[in-house]
């Protein structure tokens, strides 16, 4: 579907526009969840999850049938600073993996039965290297939202954002640095596994992109020191509000490109869970910033959507029980 | 297949003759999961779970396909203590809801491709109430033990054992307190959500329960203070070793049960994982006596299998990345 934006300004309006939760099939599936064949609160976090969805979805009993993965790809005029363990070729050739489903995230996608769709941005023509000039221009950054949007399949019911991009949670640390406050030291990693000196040289690259880059508009911070896939993320996950699918986020970067949306336009991920905590350190403060409680906790710091991916079970196995189980009632069993 | 004992005695024996893990498998596993397109250690905790279950498998590519669920169900004499907030009357009405596909672990095990079978034990018959003599003979204890054992589908690649009793946590708390000390305030809990009355009671039962029954042998532990459900998830537990078929421990009551095999036989839960954390205060302080971290903490507390059941997910996620993703020199990837 066209998106309908074609500037940051029309983008924000959007995002201001967007569907609320439905509050009576909140309701109605709260009314059905006390019924159910289980001790009051017996399912935890799940009777909460499957409320969630039930209201995004404004369906008291729904299914999760059609879960969707786009895994969005870029690459990065910063690591021309030395920010990773790994080339800017290896973006390319892990999109060509995921192409022929040799990937983490194509075991994980086919084993929770989604679809998975792989989206690259323009890997030939790395964003600006950020240290030295904005990492994009508004035709490009609004080109990579549009292109986020545009992805998202409007019959899935269930979606995550994935991305491969070497050099990208420098990119992530520099726009959470900026969003949440702190300085480059609080909010950089090792990402895919620098080394101590490559450490130092990411931090560094992340002060001098702050320094740089004084803007604290969202999406002037998404524009100057974000990517392509970044956006295209934030673009997709604002698209899925449009469509009412909720949304399971991934880790560290992921998280950082629908930290721009939530500040933005508050409210802007209230169709989305913290699918896992990353083992990349900054990620549970973004989390907290956000106040999303991750629903895995497993060490995983892959990206790729893979963490999120994972949690599509967990949310699968809650709109079972919320839908499948019987009532007290129906079953004859005494309600306590 | 026939249990290979028929007294505790010749169980115990089984316990300690039962096979290790194969270090060949652990060692080619690992050495295959250092050639995968992906970071070291980037998919965390899942690379271990692929490790661990290639070795119980002697297969260093396995895969999950045929996990299986059983649910014990047992009644309890000391339910005439009035320890819990439901009726004896609903185990029996729960293994028809199970029989019927209308509970939360029907809809768990569908979800993730289990097969489940129900197993009730003699619900017309409840154990003794233990606060007056030991809930079960020695022939009552073994018949258990080797109805769990022969429940198991040698044909199973994974196992999860869940359970059923209206007042199976208060046999729980008495298990766990006598196996690893403290009183029995400090291991009873709501369990199905029993109010401050209900919790006396309960509490007050546990205590009776063990000045009476002073034995710490494991398994006269499980014989006086234990039920039918718990001895057949001991019993399953044990049998899936013999198989060299790994478990998924669930909650509070299935863990209790299985921690008299710990207690019996060292290193008997080698070849089992801890699903989840339960809700039930004292689970997290069984797993950290049994040295198991929990792969899921969402707050459920309603047995059945169910926290396990999820975690399958989890196990299924970390053999399919393992054995499905391909190598940096399958892909073309620069390792880095």
């Amino acid at each position: 579907m066209q998106a309908p934006f074609n500037t940051l300004v029309t983008f924000r309006e959007t995002l201001n526009a967007a569907p609320a939760i439905d509050q009576r099939a909140c309701d109605d599936a709260q009314a059905r969840n006390g019924q159910l064949t289980k001790p009051p609160g017996a399912l935890g976090r799940l009777e909460d999850l499957a409320i969630w969805y039930a209201g995004w979805r404004s369906n008291p009993k729904p299914m999760i049938a059609q879960p969707q993965v786009i895994v969005f790809a870029g690459n990065h005029g910063v690591c021309a600073q030395g920010v990773s363990a790994f080339p800017p070729e290896v973006t390319a050739q892990m999109v060509a993996n995921f192409e022929h489903g040799g990937a983490a995230i194509n075991q994980l996608s086919a084993a929770f039965g989604a679809k998975m769709d792989v989206c690259p941005l323009t890997l030939d023509q790395p964003t600006a290297d950020f240290t030295k000039s904005p990492a994009m221009s508004e035709e490009e950054v609004v080109t990579a939202l549009r292109t986020g949007w545009e992805a998202v399949d409007p019959n899935a019911d269930l979606l995550v954002t994935g991305e491969m991009g070497i050099g990208n949670t420098t990119a992530a640390a520099a726009i959470a640095a900026r969003l949440f406050g702190g300085s480059a030291e609080d909010w950089t990693g090792r990402g895919t596994g620098v080394d101590d000196d490559g450490l130092a040289r990411k931090t560094q690259a992340v002060a001098q992109g702050l320094a740089l880059h004084s803007s604290n508009d969202p999406l002037e911070v998404l524009r100057c020191l974000g990517g392509r896939e970044l956006a295209a993320m934030a673009g997709a996950i604002a698209g899925a509000r449009h469509h009412r699918i909720p949304v399971i986020l991934d880790g560290f970067i992921c998280t950082a490109a629908a930290s721009v949306l939530d500040r933005a336009a508050p409210g802007a991920l209230d169709h989305a869970v913290a699918g896992h905590l990353s083992a990349e350190g900054a990620h549970g403060r973004m989390l907290e910033a956000l106040g999303k409680e991750p629903l895995l906790r497993l060490g995983l710091r892959l990206g790729e959507g893979s963490g999120a991916a994972l949690a599509i079970a967990v949310l699968k196995g809650a709109v079972a029980c919320h839908s499948g189980m019987a009532t007290f009632a129906e079953a004859g069993v005494a309600a306590g």
